[in-house]
Parts: C-alpha cells; structure tokens; sequence
C-alpha cells in the first residue's frame, strides 16, 4: 500500500514517539500474537511446574510466550479456557488436559491452530504428543518389588479416562506375567482423581476388602503418599508392613518420611518435547503429527523392602 | 446503529449459525475480554499454586478465567508477559512478582488497567493488595523457638528486594527486643532467591563463619529445607542439634523428615482476597486501593525442640 521507504519512515516516527505494535490488532491481520496456551488438569499436582517451566524455556527461546490455564478438575471450568484461547489470538495450545475423549478441543482443531498433548496420549496418532512410555513406568516398578521378594503386589490405578492410568494398568498387568506372579495374588483398584485423599480412600478400601499384599504401587506418587497415609491409620508401617512405589518423581518426594521409592519422569523434558512439537506445527502446518515417548527411570528410595516372607526366610543381611 | 428487534434477530440468527463472540475483535470494541491475568515469579515455588487456585476460584464466581504468567524469576521474561498482557486485551493484572521497584507494571497502569499485589506490598499504599502480615509471622516463629529455651536464634532471611524479605527481617529483629534477646548474639543472613538450594548455601555460610547457634528461622520454607541440607552435611541433626523453622507451610510440609514447623499463611484465602480486590477496582475504575492483610499462625510439628542447654539443665521431661 505505501512504499518501503515509506514505511520505514513510518515505523521510525512511531517508534520515537513510543509507539508499540498491538498485538491483538496485528493478530487480527496476521494472526501471529507470539502467545501459546497451556491447559493443565491441575495446577497443585506437583509434576505440573515442571512441564510448564519446560515448555516455557524452549518456546521462549523462540520468541513464543506461555499462558497458562488450570482446568481445576472441571470441565466447566476448560471449557471456558478452550473458548479463551479460542478467541484470543493465541496461536497454538499444548494441553495436558486430554481424557480419552478429546472432543473438547475440537473447536480448536477446527480453527487451524495448532495443538499439542504433553503427559498423554489420545486421537490415536492424529496428534503430535510428547508423553512417558507409561508402560514401562509399571514394569520398572514391578520388576524392583519383584526382586525385593514381593509376590501379591496391589496396584492403585490411575483414572481410568487418562492415558497414564489406562498404560500403566496395562504395564502393571504385563509385568506380574513377565515376572510369573498370578493377577489372581494381586488387587487392582482404580482411583477417580491423581490426589492424595484419592490415593489414602483406595489404598484404605483394599485394607478393608481384606486383600493380601506386601507392597503397593501407585500410578503417581499423590495416589502413594495417600497410601502411606491409608497404612498409618492401620498401624501398619512403610516399609517394614508394607513396601510402597510411586511413579513421577515428583518435588521433594526425596524428603518425605520414608523417602518415596518411585519412577522418575524428566517432566522437564517432556515439556521441552512437547513445545519442541508446537514450533514445528507453526513452522509447517501441513506437517504430519508427531509423536515423542519419554524413557522413565527407577529411583530406588526408603519406602521399599524385602517383602515379609522374605526376610523371615533370609539368612543373610536382611532389612536395607 | 440498528434498532433493538434488529439486533435480537441479527444475534438470534447468528447463534443459530454457530457464530460466537470474538473476545479479541469485542475486546477492541469495548476493552472486555473476560480475562485477568496472573504473574508469578516462580511456578515451582509450591505456595504459588494455592494463591493461584485462590484467584481462579473467586474471579471464576464472576465469570473471570485467569491467563497465568511465570516470570521464572527473570526480568525479561517479566517484560515479555507484561508487555503480551498490555497488548492482549486482558483487563486487569494480578501479580506476585513485585520486587521493591515496581516500576516494570507502569505500562499496565498507564493503560488504564487495574493492577492487584498478591502476597507482596509496594507503592506505599497506592497499589490494591493482599498480603500476609510478615511482621507476625517472625514473632510467631521466634517467639516459639524463645518459648524452647532458644537464645541463639540465626536468620536467613528473604531478597533484599522483596516486601516478604525485608517484613520478615523486621519482624526478626522487633521479636528479639520483644523476647529480651539481643541481637549481637544472633546472625542474619540475606539470601538472594527463595530457593533450597539458597537456603542450603546461606545455612553453610553461618555454619563455615563459626556463628553459635541453636536454631535458625528461616523466611519461608524452601530456604528451610535448605537449612536440613546444610546441617546434614555437616552431621548436625534437626531437631537433636538445631531447631529450624520456616515460614508459609507449603503443601508437603508435614510429610518431611523431620516435619516442619513453620508458620501457616492461608495462600487460598491470599489468593481469593486479590481477586476481590480486582473485582472492586474492576466494578469501580476510581474506588481507592485497598488492602487486606491475612493473619498467619504457628505450625509446631517435629524441626522445632527444646534447646540443648535447656535440654541438658532440664531435670524434667526433655526431648519431645
């Protein structure tokens, strides 16, 4: 419309005189606003920061800034975020919100933005997702109880519309045929919410039933220290009674009474894998979705022991 | 422009239709987005979270969603969000990220947009805020350890350049005149972030200087269970040796080894305060600021025990 010369003499009056661009008025033009939107279930689970802070650091060094949403368990309450998101200008979402029904982010989709799930796994391939192989999260946690003697061993399972808790069952399930222990000699149950009151209502309604076991693993380490909390209230100790293993790795689980043996995530790096995923999407829309599975490790701490049978039985050095 | 039935019809029409609202294209109209947004300097520091879900909560009750920010205890990410709130039309600012100079959020202010402290004070009263009252929380805390039999009371202490720093300080320092200590016997160390890995560095500063001491009171938590790791390390048990206490009772708190005893600050009811704050100013652009000052109070859990000279001129029952 104006000439460069034109407009360079434009842009240098407008900058002497403290002009800056409006984002929302050029996002209208161009729909660039250099803002992507994060959607979490939950902002008080601990693994959360982390991924955020993750996602925060590779998409800031390319320019991008985060806007952060709490969906606070309600779906009203994402809802409203999505529609947020939608009609700001917001370029593109990384969502750790997905349950096994995606739809709500369909008006997203269907705007051309962007989206990227980190932490799960959903739409069977048609979206880019940066997530842990949930999987072997369980049969590192199983193969070490395994080892420490454990044969009735009883799984707090995630909700069951998350992708975490669907593939950590499944692990669990492989991993006692893996290591011969019968699912028979083993209780799962499935709790609603990653939450501490969630984890100690399970783990307690288990004591109740009268189901057997020695060890407990929990499909994150809310549902374990709720677990811990359950066993207390019994008199039962952690982990000369009963062994209990997390999964996450989550803050200060190092310093809690015992210190939480659990599988460790590099949320970090899930966080990175995901924005790593959303600048490819913008750079190239027709770019097909991609997939990142984070490896999870075993971090070995004071809340796992021989199992009863086997120290009762063992000669040698028993308790740890 | 059109009269009333038109307009019903033109909405009715477009609902049909499945048009809804642009809050960006509406928001250039009328500067009503329906989005506040939050900054914080650090996600990672646990107390964030609870003052968050505070905010969220109440300026949800009034059709609010919150767009967070972290400002992961950079300038120039602090910059860049508040530049991304100004240009965004997002209709008022919530932030916990003051330091002394406040200046950084005068664009927002010179916009017209109301602008809220969280857990921080600044601007001698011209700025809305909820804060804790920090002067209380030191005589709590030191007026517990004096209660011990302490008299060698050190402090780390909070940034220089944060309100909850130089309060707690203050606090410090009128507790020890209060409770007849001077303060030639104790030590103050100031540290530059509210991090652990500060609190272990300032701890390990006061332990390598030859500071006598028998307890120390840190400014909030995180610089406490740094104090753990720096008695630790140099064999000193807490609470046998030296008593710590903390400040804001993060979540988990209870769960460490040894519990802390800290002073509980309601970071809910912080949160939900700021929201109402901004609720007022939105309601009414010319109200006065106003602030709300939420009273803490004492946690004794298990970091806290008598002190070794008392324990040892103690004919009675001792240790806790």
């Amino acid at each position: 419309l104006v000439n460069e010369a034109t407009a360079n003499r434009i842009i240098k009056v407008a900058e002497r005189l403290g002009y800056r661009p409006n984002a929302v008025a050029r996002g209208l033009k161009t729909r660039r606003s250099g803002s992507i939107g994060v959607l979490v279930p939950d902002l008080l689970n601990p693994v959360i920061p982390p991924i955020v802070r993750g996602i925060e650091g590779r998409l800031a060094e390319a320019g991008y800034n985060v806007l952060l949403c709490n969906a606070d368990h309600s779906e009203a309450r994402e809802r409203i975020h999505l529609e947020a998101i939608r009609s700001h200008q917001i370029e593109g979402l990384i969502t750790a919100n997905v349950h096994h029904d995606a739809s709500p982010i369909d008006p997203i989709l269907a705007s051309g933005r962007p989206v990227v799930l980190v932490n799960r796994v959903a739409g069977e391939g048609t979206l880019s997702a940066a997530y842990p192989d949930d999987e072997l999260c369980s049969e590192l946690a199983v193969g070490h109880l395994a080892e420490l003697g454990h044969r009735r061993i009883a799984h707090v399972a995630g909700p069951g519309d998350t992708s975490t808790g669907v593939g950590r069952l499944r692990g669990f399930r492989r991993a006692l045929r893996v290591h011969g222990l019968k699912s028979a000699d083993s209780a799962v149950i499935v709790s609603k919410r990653y939450t501490e009151d969630e984890g100690k209502r399970c783990c307690s309604q288990l004591i109740a039933r009268g189901t057997e076991f020695t060890a407990v693993y929990a499909a994150n380490d809310l549902l374990a220290v709720g677990c811990y909390d359950a066993l207390n209230d019994v008199g039962l100790g952690c982990p000369s009674d009963v062994s209990v293993v997390g999964c996450n790795d989550m803050p200060f689980t190092d310093r809690f009474s015992p210190p939480l043996t659990t599988v460790n995530i590099a949320h970090g790096r899930l966080g990175a894998a995901a924005a790593e995923l959303m600048l490819e999407a913008l750079a190239d829309p027709d770019a097909q979705p991609r997939q990142i599975v984070i490896e999870p490790t075993l971090v070995v701490r004071g809340s796992t022991a021989l199992a009863r049978s086997a120290r009762i039985s063992d000669a040698g050095p028993a308790c740890r």
